[in-house]
């Protein structure tokens, strides 16, 4: 249940006797409980919107923002009318690939700037991202190429340098219920894109959201990026029924990553256009100019043609069901 | 490996000794052997074409039509540039019943009708359909309204009778193993609308289609309709992706079943829309009258309100991507 | 809810307006209705017991029969106290293979051979059985050992000559909801060793075993056989701990195939021996006098020797718990 | 490819060309290069002992210790022949509780004291442990009973101050993939139990492990605890045959944690024994003085006398295969 008042309410906060959270909301203040608060205090407070969502998670509920919240990376608004794309490579390689990358995305529509300074990869000798000198390259490409730029943080330690040199921080899909990264990130002022964990349930993804906004940071975008099955016929399964019920169930944007969803270059293309089709309000897309070469997930990087081409035929479905991109 | 002849072999039998399945396949015949053959005996055979298709799947791989094959339901015709819709209630409950759906669906552009008389139900308790007697109104129903119907068989003894009733036999994913009714479906002259287990692998859901193949039966339209995952927050998964990897393997047609795939109505739009701009040949989708009074999948059907709004969406992707509804 | 009365009651039929079905069991009748008596009904019956099993299983919940039920294979009875191990190979290849293959395994102290006629593969490629010449040589083998012999029915028509043949008859994991299958073989007059299939939930497989009891035959062996997961590592994930809860909730008893829960003949052993200690009633041990020439699956199969070892293995566990081997 | 030398060779890391990594075993130098070293290269070392493990983890590999590690929390050695038994609640909630638990499943037998001081949670507003105070309360009961006391880190910052109270470190499920975290408990100084991660592959989770490994820390202990599946009748399910397969894939010791790899108290015993059978080196277990009142994981939880006969139980099995506890 969530209680939002005009100010803070000294009584309030004895009736809910310390089980509460606190947070800053559009200039008001919202009380979290989780256990039911009895009619008669509720009856007795002034200008209270009562909000029950009926469910585990609160704040990132759609009952308690309905018409739907939007977050800014730059000039990028996700949540809104247009569509965003996000795009750029796996990882930061050098000066010259990211610029290479940048402008070929940017060109072809891109508003965000993506790529991995960060690297957590399942085997300790994979190449591990280049780590800050990585985020000094982004910040500078990013300026040159007049383009946002998202990338991830992999601990606590790491969030206030990646907020110095980033737009927007990335939490990944091994690192969704990392949750002293969660709550770093919540505090780090910046806005966060939350992957949905390989084998997370939509609840426990919200749940992790609300980790977020309960540090105040309401900049929170969704991201599904595919679920791990029984069929390695694709990396993941792309869930974009999962991702539609996402949008239902909060006011918090959501975007999809076809690239990591489905792993193969040639899903990558069909999976944007199902995941805008079904109502994504952004997409996340590994660009490379040159894949066979690429030092982290060659085999599901589009080349620049190919992106092109993948934005082309977005934006056809994009401007069909009138949105189109940004 | 399969070699395509313009007439059978005696000599190339005898050099496969007994280790290949013949089949025909537009006017010629197709020998299809697992093991290589050896060089030099493909090499003395007149006009042969080789198709090596480098899966365990032969007859199902896009190597051997690589123009796609067209299937017709009536007048539906499934793999080329229009996208088909198949609806209707989950189950026959009374003929009333159907023909206003059939007449909802029909009017709203499906163009070809399902139901199902024989129910395969996870307990014995459930409605079971009305058998022989539904399969009796579905071409009563069929017939007067004018358009084609497909309804499930679920054992190799109801395959000729309701290849006698209807214009297509369904095989529902819990019978895409049960090879004994792929055979019997492969016999009956019918086109065959065969689903994805909602744990089958997409090479296990090819070979499943090749035993209908391998019986000379060359109508087979293929369908994912949700693999089952850890979340329950959606009946099964929407692997809207694995289906676009489908079409890309193999030369059949390839629809979506979003009713099922999702399990709610309210994603049932989305994921049809998902399914179209990933590359589907079409849709099959439960609408039922009065979805409250189902008496089977009722949280999952839409009305005919429903379905009319579903079709207006679905028609402008369909557009956008130069196919349109049928 | 579970009626169960000495003779038919007229009355309790009209009551119940045709929503039951109705079975005997132990000389008595069971009537089975889903939807919950009225109380004064019940009240007015003589002599009833009256289980609420809070299930949607009825007749497999243990409340219908607290103290468990034996059922005979031949001289081996499985739900008491001893632990029956049925083993032998995937397929029966030959009369020589299949006659090795008994003698070893009853003199290692196996009490069931199994061996496959009709093999459900997932490739129309792959060896499909001997058919009805396997099951001659089946009954032949296990007249001359002195073993009763179990083996697979895939579809309806095949019950009849399987039950001729073989003292039980086995439903893969593939057709666990072959309802057709299931009622045909609830009709057969022979045991019924049930398998779990591959992604079906423990209540799943109970209301399977439902329709084989609701024929009137009260001989079902479950037995759990590996789930489908992510982790190509094993074949499939061996669910002992399933398997446990399976024993509390039904009174049939359950057993355990560790050769297709693992795929792997170096796994066999250890997870045969989980099973034992964690409370099954038997295993199905794949056992080929040549693993390395097997027509299928022999990288799962135990030689003679291996399978001896396991049971040497198995038998400390089971005597541990005061069970032991038979 | 590890190369293991008396002592550090310029040459070697001349010729490896600074791709490869380098860490002290056992008096030696072991250098691990992920790519094959040239024949030539490595005949010119001398005493050079060269493993090549094909397997992309390496020093978790059991070709690199044939005979197995031993990891002891103070006077409890895992990996020999007696079966080690952690046990207790799943939070510390108070002075009070953790020694009445310590006290009761010392007495039972258990070597090693479990209790949560930082808890993940999916939710933000579930009891999230009591932080360093619930570690200094770990300290002063272990100290007060005499037993050792593991317990969880959830970042790299919490690792120093968990390892300055605590015998061993714990690395949750949620965080097999938590590399920096991972790093941080290899540098600690401190024994870690690295539970495999709810959707981990084995294959990943022994690359967990190499992260832990590649920092000089031989203590670790794996934990196999139950992966997601499809069924929600368990909480998890109980992988016993991958812990099988994971013993013999490496030589750190594998235990079981029954009581998350069920999440069912009455499962709980079944799935001890069967652990202990399959040849798991110890236990993980769950236990609270009263569990109906316990702040987390209460329906998974043993009493001290459901812990008292499981201990019974699993010893008898623990016997009969030779291994006793402890």
């Amino acid at each position: 249940m969530i209680i939002v008042l005009e100010e803070e309410s000294r009584h309030l906060e004895e009736v809910l006797g310390g089980r509460f959270r606190k947070v800053r909301h559009g200039g008001k203040v919202a009380y979290v409980s989780v256990r039911q608060v009895p009619r008669e205090t509720l009856d007795r407070l002034h200008n209270a919107r009562i909000v029950d969502t009926g469910k585990p998670y609160q704040l990132a509920s759609r009952s308690f923002v309905e018409d739907g919240t939007r977050v800014r990376i730059g000039e990028a608004e996700f949540g809104g009318k247009g569509i965003q794309v996000c795009a750029g490579p796996c990882a930061v390689e050098s000066r010259a690939q990211l610029l290479e990358a940048a402008e070929a995305v940017k060109t072809a529509g891109a508003s965000v700037l993506r790529g991995g300074a960060f690297k957590p990869r399942t085997s300790p000798y994979s190449f591990q991202g280049l780590g800050e000198e990585g985020l000094r390259i982004l910040r500078e490409v990013s300026d040159e190429v007049g383009i946002p730029v998202v990338t991830e943080a992999t601990s606590p330690e790491q969030v206030p340098v990646v907020a110095e040199y980033a737009d927007a921080i990335q939490i990944g899909a091994r690192n969704m219920q990392n949750f002293e990264l969660l709550k770093a990130a919540g505090r780090s002022g910046r806005p966060v894109l939350l992957k949905r964990g390989a084998s997370a349930t939509i609840e426990e993804w919200m749940l992790a959201a609300e980790y977020v906004l309960l540090e105040g940071n309401w900049s929170v975008i969704l991201c599904e990026r595919g679920i791990r099955s029984f069929d390695g016929a694709t990396r993941n399964v792309f869930d974009v029924a999962g991702m539609a019920l996402a949008k239902a169930l909060t006011h918090l944007p959501v975007i999809a990553d076809p690239s990591h969803a489905t792993g193969r270059k040639d899903l990558v293309m069909p999976a944007a256009m199902a995941a805008v089709a079904a109502g994504a309000d952004g997409l996340i897309v590994e660009v490379h100019p040159r894949p066979d070469e690429a030092l982290s997930d060659g085999p599901q990087s589009l080349d620049p043609i190919g992106f092109r081409k993948m934005m082309s035929e977005v934006a056809k479905v994009a401007n069909a069901i009138g949105r189109g991109l940004r």
